[in-house]
């Protein structure tokens, strides 16, 4: 199944910009970076488990938010993009 | 049926963080603000053309990138959360 993974962590401090790092590189090793903060990733169940408690350790619950949204297998017409394609560095600190 | 729009508008220059504030603006007309980048819309065929149509018009697709994800009418079990819930400022335009 293809899921959508987006998250928001919060970079006022330097451990938050450390959590967006390890997230963002938990991420990679689970799908493809589409946008700064939006993965899409091919998974089983036992997968998706794994990222989600993955990602549940490392974010901060009371300031990071995280969201999975489940495309299914026939997700070929469930998706559009306009407009640049993605080149991310998953390295990269910089938000914009 | 419920689509998720996620954005990443190129803000590194007065025209981008323009941009950025129109999109935020027209998605707040069509859904709900449940990230920084990502809205999920409650939205007919017919919303959700003039949505594409309209944001399309705003960003700068050399630069920007949008993405649409439908999640259909069924999508009770597709969406998952973890963490903080989100209070946004749609006119806010900080990035974190």
């Amino acid at each position: 199944m293809l899921v959508i993974i987006t998250y928001d962590v919060n970079t006022q401090t330097a451990a938050g910009r450390k959590r967006l790092r390890k997230v963002a590189k938990q991420c990679v090793n689970y799908g493809q970076r589409v946008q700064n903060s939006v993965f899409e990733c091919q998974l089983d169940a036992t997968k998706y488990r794994q990222i989600k408690a993955n990602l549940e350790d490392i974010i901060d619950k009371e300031a990071d938010s995280l969201r999975f949204y489940n495309l299914g297998d026939k997700y070929k017409n469930k998706v559009e993009h306009i407009g640049v394609k993605p080149s991310f560095d998953v390295t990269d600190t910089l938000i914009i």
